[in-house]
Order: structure tokens, then C-alpha cells, then sequence
């Protein structure tokens, strides 16, 4: 069987797990007047940038943690948090201080039992296999599979949201960066 | 038809026409005595950016265009550029110059017969939606289908190389950063 | 004469040749109903970077180009654009680009004949030595005046922007990133 | 007095008080054999940033914590962290694991007596005001003083570096980005 197969069985396979009422609570936490804070480490914070400009071009007011001109995350606000093994320690240290002051935390992990999706007012369980070893097994290394599959729920997330809010292919074209 | 499956459908769609054999060819240019440098802007720079973690994760010398710690690139180097349309200014400039210069580039788009695709010296389609309209029809926004494609092509070249090499996951473990 | 003297004589010297009028003129366009994108490669990119952080700081809508959320610029926005040779090939085709659009261009260059220094609406001249040799002469590597003095000047401005928009150190220090 | 004047006082006031031994110290540690990592959040990050990409350029193997290609810190690698409190909490963390790995700890602070200022097996203290109220008072916001005060510092290391190593200007030109 060729790799490219091998591969989209396993995402398939992932994939197939997602529930989509999860999905249905994470979007009724994302709202236009609330300000949206994601958040992630190594890979899994190049998914969450990836769904963050996203939300941009839709419409959402969103931050990516770490970046330049991400304010400081108030009561009220709506913290995005990805870990596949939902025990990354910097970024519990991040929603558990954030979850103190009255944000609200869609989780997103493979893992439902483990401290970030535990700590998720929301939870989004991505079955993908981890370096921790968690979920649907993979020949990939790491937790390539686990990205691969946030990667794709999260986008679906944004399908949810656009539709939601009569969002427009060309609407979202002409938020666009423009300077590329 | 759920959400999932859809968006499923369409992956598997461009997925089963990744052409492997080009896959194969960019293999060959990427070679641990040389020198990686990945490029892309927007998502596609965010996909291009994973894509280098994990060959640093597998032993490579790489970096990403624009970060902090990048150096001039040289004759012998070899550039990655990923751009759905083909046809980001930016990414043209860079490539075009680096090309100049004696670099191999290896062009990731939906489109061979794009800029960027003719200027690869292997190039490897990744027919998805894009925002210019190119490739496999797509349900969601911008280009979304693209994004997901080429994040899965380029994990696949990722798996190809760490079997050619020899990395096992143990291995590439240790080398992922341990400051998160 | 010790290295830090010598230094500091370099910086002093740059900073008495800063004109405050064109502070002034900065000033002006730089106003809370706008959007204010900034621009900048390598170490200028890092103090064009600064300064968008404080201008969050002090209540503006900034973004810093190439981030993840950063939307399309459009006429009316301002972008101020940092490059200490004035010549830096991808700076002037963004700020071309954006002129054309009916963006307001705040340029900062060691060089007000540069190509960058023409196409200001307001040129901030900080002649500080540069890679390209312009500026006053110093014994530091590249365009480390430059960035040096860039640095003070954008902080300069800052502090101008914050006295007339009366924003205390207090209100400051509760839109700083909290997530650290 | 001119702003530009207040501004250059108090920037010339914390650089009288730099102590050219602590950067004697730091600069033993910092060597070609070893890999340096630097680490920052905020403004003190960007700093910390700038200081990576010249230390690049004079021929150091270099890298940001938190940036794409930056592989897991280990036994014998040197860590050079910035923060004007000294107390910043996601710094700490990182510099307490790194130490206990055997990792050589550079700390750039405000105050000698912060924790960070005594997990350093160097630190040079740079005393310009902070968020916290530590060293020589300001009229600038936030930490401002100590930002513009650590870059000056830092680039001064740089210097110290490039003459013990015999880099000529055109040689740190040499290895600069050209993808400008």
C-alpha cells in the first residue's frame, strides 16, 4: 500500500472520531464580541496560528499568544488551547491562570482525561496519535498525526462559524493579508 | 452527509493525486550535508514552517525564512517554497534570487504550470482549492484544502526521510525541544 | 576610553541630530481611529516590532506585518516602515504597494534621499550608520547604530503620543500581555 | 530641556552604571564550541532576539526559544534569559529546567537580588527602570529604560565578541539574510 495511502487511513481513522457535537459546543463559545486568544506550542501553535488567522479573515478579533500585539487576556475573553498530550506544562500554567480570571477554555487534545482537556469549559478530543503515546496509533513520528487531524477539525470549526455568520469566500478574500 | 465526511472527501480527493514519484524527487534534493531553508507566507508559511520543525526534529540543518537566526542563503542550499496559487509576489522574488544564485528550490503549489511551479527544479502538486480558484472544488474557504493537503504531502516527504535516514522516534524525541 | 563610552558617544551623537519636528509629524498621523501596521526586516523588523508592542500599550490598533492575524491594509490605514538603508528591496514594494492604495506612510531611514525617505508622507531621518555606510560613522558592527537609535526615537515617539493621549504607566501596564 | 535630551539622560544615566566586568564574565561563556539559546518575552524577547540574530551574523550557533527550528536545550549549551524584574514567570521556569540540566544560565536583569539574578552563573545587571519600579527612574512607560538600555548592552557584548573572534564588518555582511 503506498504511504500516501498508510497516511489518510490513519487521518481517516481519527477523523471518523470527532464528534461533532464537541465541535457544535466550541462554536457556540466563539462569538464576534468576544475577543478569541489561541494558543499552543511547537506544532500544535502553528494549528492554532493556522486557525487564528482564519477567524481573521472571518470576522473574529483574535490573538495568537506570544505574538507582538497580543493584549493582556481578561474575564470575558475565550482562550483557544491545543496540546496533544494535554500536559504541555507551559501552556497549563497558561489556562489554568487564565481559567482563574474568568476566560473561558475550549480545550483541544487527544487526550479528555488529561489536565488541559479536565480544565476545558469546552473540549475537543482529536484522537491523533502523540509523542505521548496517546490515541489512534501511527506509523508518523511524533504527534504528526495529532497535528495533521487539528489541523483539519479546526478548519472544519471555521466552515461552522462562516456559515453561522454568512461569511462569504469573498468576504474572507478581502480581509486577506494584502501584503504577501 | 456530516461536516467531517465532506471536508474528508475532499482530502482524500487531492490525496489520490499527489504524485508519490514527486515526492520521491524531492527527497532526492533534501540531503543532510546540505543546508534547508523553507519558505511561504500565510498559512502556506505556517505549513512550511511545521514542515521545518520536523526535519530539525529528524536531523536536518534548517531554517525558516523571515525568523531570527536565519543566515544568507548560498550556492548548494536548497529552498523549499510553498504557495498555493503559484503566484505570491513575495515567495517569486525570493526564489527567483535564490535560484539566481545557484540554490535548488523545490516549488509546492496546486499548480505546475504556475510561476513558482516552473521554476522548481522538482515541484510537487498539491492540487487543492486555493484562493485563486485552482485545483480540486472545495466547500471551504480560501485555501483551506490546499493548507490541509500540503500539511499531510509534506509530513509524508517527512516519513520518507526519516526512513531513508534511519530516525526513529526515539531519536527525534530527544531532538524536539524540551522547553515547552 | 572605555567600549561602553565609546558607544554611547556614537548614540548621543545620532540622537542630537534627530529633528523633533518630524516627531511631530509622526505624531499627527498616528491617531486612535486609525490602523497602524508596521514594517520591518531583520533587527529593523525587531524595533519596528517594539514599537507596535507599545503602542498596544497605549490603546492604538496596531499590527506588525507578517504576523498571523495582521488583516489587509486599506486606504486610510497608516504603516510605518523601518529600513536604515532606505533601499531594502521587499520594505519599498510593500509601502509602493500600500501608497498606491491610499495607505499614509510613516518612513524611519538613516537616509531622507533614499528611495523609503521619498516615499514618506512623513520621514523620521535617524542617522545612524547602516550596512549601506550612510549615517554617522561607527565602530559597530552593521546597522547596529541604526537599530540602536531607532529604538530610543520610536520610544520618543511613544512617549509623545502617550502625554497627548494622557495614558498613564497604570492604564499601560493592564493592556501588557499578562500571559507571561 | 527636549525630549530627545530627557530621554538620552536617563539612557546615558543606567549605561554609566554598566559594570564592563559582568560583560567580561559573560562573554567567557559565550564561545563558537557551544550553542547559544536566548530567551525573552515581550520587549525583553525582541532584545533578546536582536542579540541572537548579530551573534549570528558574527558566526555563532544561535537560537530564539520559541521559533520554529530551535531543537531541545541540553548539558553544556549556554542560555542567556532577559527579564528586568527578574521575575517574570515563564522565564523562570525555562531557566530553572535548563540549569538543572546542566545548561550555563547568562541572566540580564534590573537586579542582581531577583531570581533570575541569582540563577545566573554570570549576570549583567543593566539597571534601567522596569514594570516593577526597580532601577533609575524614568519618565518613560513600562520598562522602556531597560529595553533600550539591554539592547545597547547587549550590542556592546556583540562587539566584545567580534574583536576577540577577528570578524570584520564585511565577514557579519557576509552571513546577513539577502532575502531582504
Amino acid at each position: 500500500m503506498s504511504l500516501v495511502k498508510q497516511v489518510m487511513d490513519e487521518v481517516n481513522q481519527v477523523m471518523g472520531l470527532i464528534d461533532e457535537s464537541q465541535l457544535a459546543s466550541a462554536e457556540q463559545l466563539i462569538q464576534k464580541d468576544k475577543r478569541i486568544f489561541v494558543l499552543g506550542a511547537g506544532r500544535s501553535g502553528l494549528m492554532a496560528k493556522g486557525f487564528a488567522m482564519r477567524l481573521m479573515h472571518i470576522g473574529y478579533t483574535v490573538y495568537a499568544v506570544g505574538e507582538t500585539i497580543t493584549p493582556s487576556i481578561q474575564a470575558g475573553d475565550v482562550l483557544v488551547a491545543v496540546s496533544g498530550s494535554g500536559k504541555t506544562g507551559s501552556i497549563l500554567e497558561v489556562v489554568e491562570k487564565a481559567k482563574a480570571d474568568g476566560v473561558k477554555v475550549v480545550a483541544v487534545t487527544s487526550n479528555a482525561e488529561s489536565p488541559l482537556g479536565k480544565l476545558g469549559d469546552t473540549t475537543v478530543v482529536v484522537p491523533g496519535a502523540t509523542k505521548a503515546g496517546d490515541g489512534v496509533k501511527s506509523i508518523q513520528l511524533l504527534s504528526t498525526l495529532f497535528d495533521q487531524s487539528v489541523h483539519i477539525t479546526l478548519d472544519i470549526l471555521c466552515l461552522m462559524l462562516s456559515r453561522r455568520d454568512h461569511v462569504s469566500n469573498d468576504t474572507a478574500k478581502a480581509t486577506h493579508s494584502n501584503l504577501e
